[in-house]
């Protein structure tokens, strides 16, 4: 029976032209991690379920994709446990396995598995699909590239600045305006205390984190919501309306933060990362903004957001320092750094921007025609010589009227056509087309390779 | 709680330098499709389980991956059928999506679907890792690349010689020495129309693709339990038993075959190919072997598979013309001919053979030691320049002794080291480390960048 054929919401074919527009990115962002000294590890799609769970919240179990074990999955398998409806425990013995949500964390599972071949500090980058069950929409999908590095085993902010700049060369080479957002835990955690709230951190990072989008009147409104005093929430106004260029809003933090430690060491931090990206110069904008938290609650230094100038859709980049991610699996001690690009979302800035080179619409160069068997042989012989000089080729593989080939030739966007004839095949020659031009000269293929190049 | 960290059995990780070795094999293949004219495209790793279901037999049906649906998974489930134990008609309800299980069913989907933006005859490339419930064992995995290469809308046996052509030209880059072997599926149908059981062509492929595993005598045991007649044996024998080189072997079969109009077809298209791949030569031995079938039951001409001549491992490629792939997904009369390159077995003979270029152990190319912060300051900004002439680059994040930082230099296979203390800052220079020869001189960055270039 025929099938009408789909794929699954929220995943996406790409065709050859959407394929060479990412490869742009992807080799774009892995060039400059190699500049950078880092090298490339791969970790498998599907993890042990048990290495997942509880890493992203009870929201993010929900959201892992959970792979049926093989054979009799029911067997010894509780009835009550089915009867019971409690379908995220049934789903932990139906599954043994999930597949990966993000790299961070089948990444602190590699660093703590292969410890011992690692060396220290170690500079990873990986580029592979994560996949989530989120509901699909507009810029999110359920399978997406991230591309992440991170410096493990060290605690240096030479590795902040380092990031820093990746980030601003990957954007500066694929023409892309930015604005690099940075923040510190460790000024949120003196927030926290300098409001007189240090066990409240949490609760007031997610909510100062909406304040661009519901503004400032309903994040006071949730912070009572969630406990605060209204002292206490008086005491943050100043802060969050601390306004200025870097240096003025490092001095009015460093004032208004001098009771607590914490907090000025979390200062100090952003001042030396800051200085130092300025002494080796950046291209992008850099803020400062007290509200950045990005809802990841392992990061404990230095957080980092990107968002495109030119195209509103969110954050392409982020990233920060995390000093425990090893140790929910046995390794403790040992501190973090890295920055993930989010590849799909950087893919709908360029597409919409349209910043890709003019030479990627091209596939092959070259096509050579196909009028019979004997031309055909002889193409084919032609084509070898072609594609030793490095030259990507084709022969059109049917004898059909030169028309349709033309056609296809069009539509390929092939830059150049062999005609090969009987009267070319006689002088050892082809007669080569310039399908923008539609200039035709008639030469050797040693001619061919020269006009091409 | 720390748990001992672990992946799935039959899936790996993949460490740096692991990483540099897959990547050349896959470059190496990637070049090789451009270069003849292959474009490349991508599917999502899950598919509607109804795309997948039925297309690989009963025992491909239980080796997919499925995924348990999200949400309420249980919700409208019959309990009488959790209770019979019917545990695949369960499965298809539990789960709407699977893991692909091959590169050429999701290609024959996208065809279908995108048929109409597609410009025929479509060369497509698609390189992606591939999911099979199989029992793990030695050079069988999990999860596993494949690397296709198909051409679909051509009849033509120009594809088929060009494919050859690039095996060929693949396993040469790689220094891998291969024997081709080729059949045709008419050749198959005319053996059994020649023996009088036209009608057990599949009986028949499936028992002597066996001959190299179990012999002759117990092929024909095989043959006489899947009820052929002994005559029918008999007639076989000297079919199975025809040698000497290509064009002994052509003749003879074209002899033997005579009375079969199909058999004849199959032998001039071999003959075609064969012709074709000598004329513009070849490296490979090319073998005809009238018994290779490789249990697709979907292929209808040309078979191809590739065997490593150095080491035991079956076979590394594979691949032949199918001429009703999309028929099933409802555009009937699409002919297509595709390989596919076995990456991870390619990957296990490549370390066998050790036969990857010296260069591949390198990652880094220089590292700036760390002192302190001036000295860091200092070498953050000369990386710079090094990067910017495009040599990969790194500066160790933290300040420790000099042994700790040569160690790591050492241990990480970084060739140069550059040395930056207060002296070096003083005259604008760095101390540049030979790390191989351990000559160390006083250079400007400008000549560090020529030195190392």
């Amino acid at each position: 029976m025929a099938q009408k054929p789909s794929i699954p919401k929220g995943t996406r074919d790409f065709s050859p032209i959407e394929m060479a527009r990412r490869n742009y990115i992807f080799d774009t962002i892995k060039k400059v991690f190699r500049l950078y000294g880092f090298n490339q590890i791969e970790t498998p799609a599907m993890e042990n379920l048990s290495t997942l769970m509880g890493k992203y919240g009870e929201e993010g179990d929900k959201l892992l994709f959970k792979i049926l074990n093989s054979g009799d999955y029911l067997r010894g398998i509780d009835r009550d446990l089915i009867d019971s409806g409690d379908t995220n425990r049934l789903a932990a013995q139906l599954c043994e396995k999930g597949l990966r949500y993000d790299l961070t964390v089948p990444f602190a599972r590699y660093v703590v598995q292969h410890r011992n071949e690692i060396q220290f500090p170690f500079r990873r980058f990986q580029i592979q699909p994560v996949w989530r069950a989120d509901r699909p929409q507009k810029g999110r999908y359920r399978e997406f590239y991230q591309c992440d590095a991170d410096v493990v085993g060290s605690d240096s902010l030479v590795n902040e600045i380092e990031l820093l700049q990746i980030i601003d060369d990957v954007f500066s080479r694929l023409n892309i305006n930015i604005a690099i957002k940075l923040n510190n835990r460790k000024v949120l955690a003196g927030i926290a205390e300098f409001i007189g709230e240090p066990d409240k951190m949490i609760d007031i990072t997610v909510a100062i984190d909406k304040i661009d989008k519901i503004g400032i009147d309903n994040v006071n409104a949730e912070l009572i919501e969630r406990g605060l005093s209204q002292d206490a929430v008086n005491a943050l106004r100043p802060i969050l309306e601390i306004d200025g260029d870097l240096e003025e809003r490092l001095a009015k933090l460093d004032s208004l933060l001098a009771s607590s430690s914490v907090g000025m060491l979390g200062v100090s931090e952003l001042r030396e990362v800051i200085d130092g990206v300025k002494a080796v110069g950046l291209k992008a904008q850099l803020d400062l903004d007290v509200s950045l938290a990005r809802g990841l609650n392992y990061y404990t230094g230095t957080i980092i957001e990107v968002k495109a100038m030119d195209v509103q859709i969110g954050s392409i980049t982020g990233g920060g320092r995390y000093d425990n991610l090893t140790g929910i699996f046995g390794l403790p001690n040992v501190s973090g750094v890295g920055i993930s690009f989010g590849a799909d979302r950087i893919y709908d800035v360029m597409n919409t921007l349209n910043l890709y080179p003019e030479e990627l619409q091209q596939s092959t160069t070259i096509m050579f025609t196909n009028f019979g068997s004997a031309e055909a042989a002889y193409a084919l012989k032609l084509v070898r010589e072609v594609r030793n000089a490095g030259i990507p080729a084709e022969v059109f593989p049917d004898s059909t009227k030169i028309q349709k080939q033309m056609k296809y030739a069009n539509a390929a966007n092939i830059p150049f056509v062999a005609i090969v004839g009987e009267s070319e095949i006689a002088q050892g020659k082809v007669t080569l087309k310039n399908m923008v031009t539609g200039e035709q000269k008639l030469l050797t293929v040693a001619e061919v390779i020269d006009a091409i190049k």
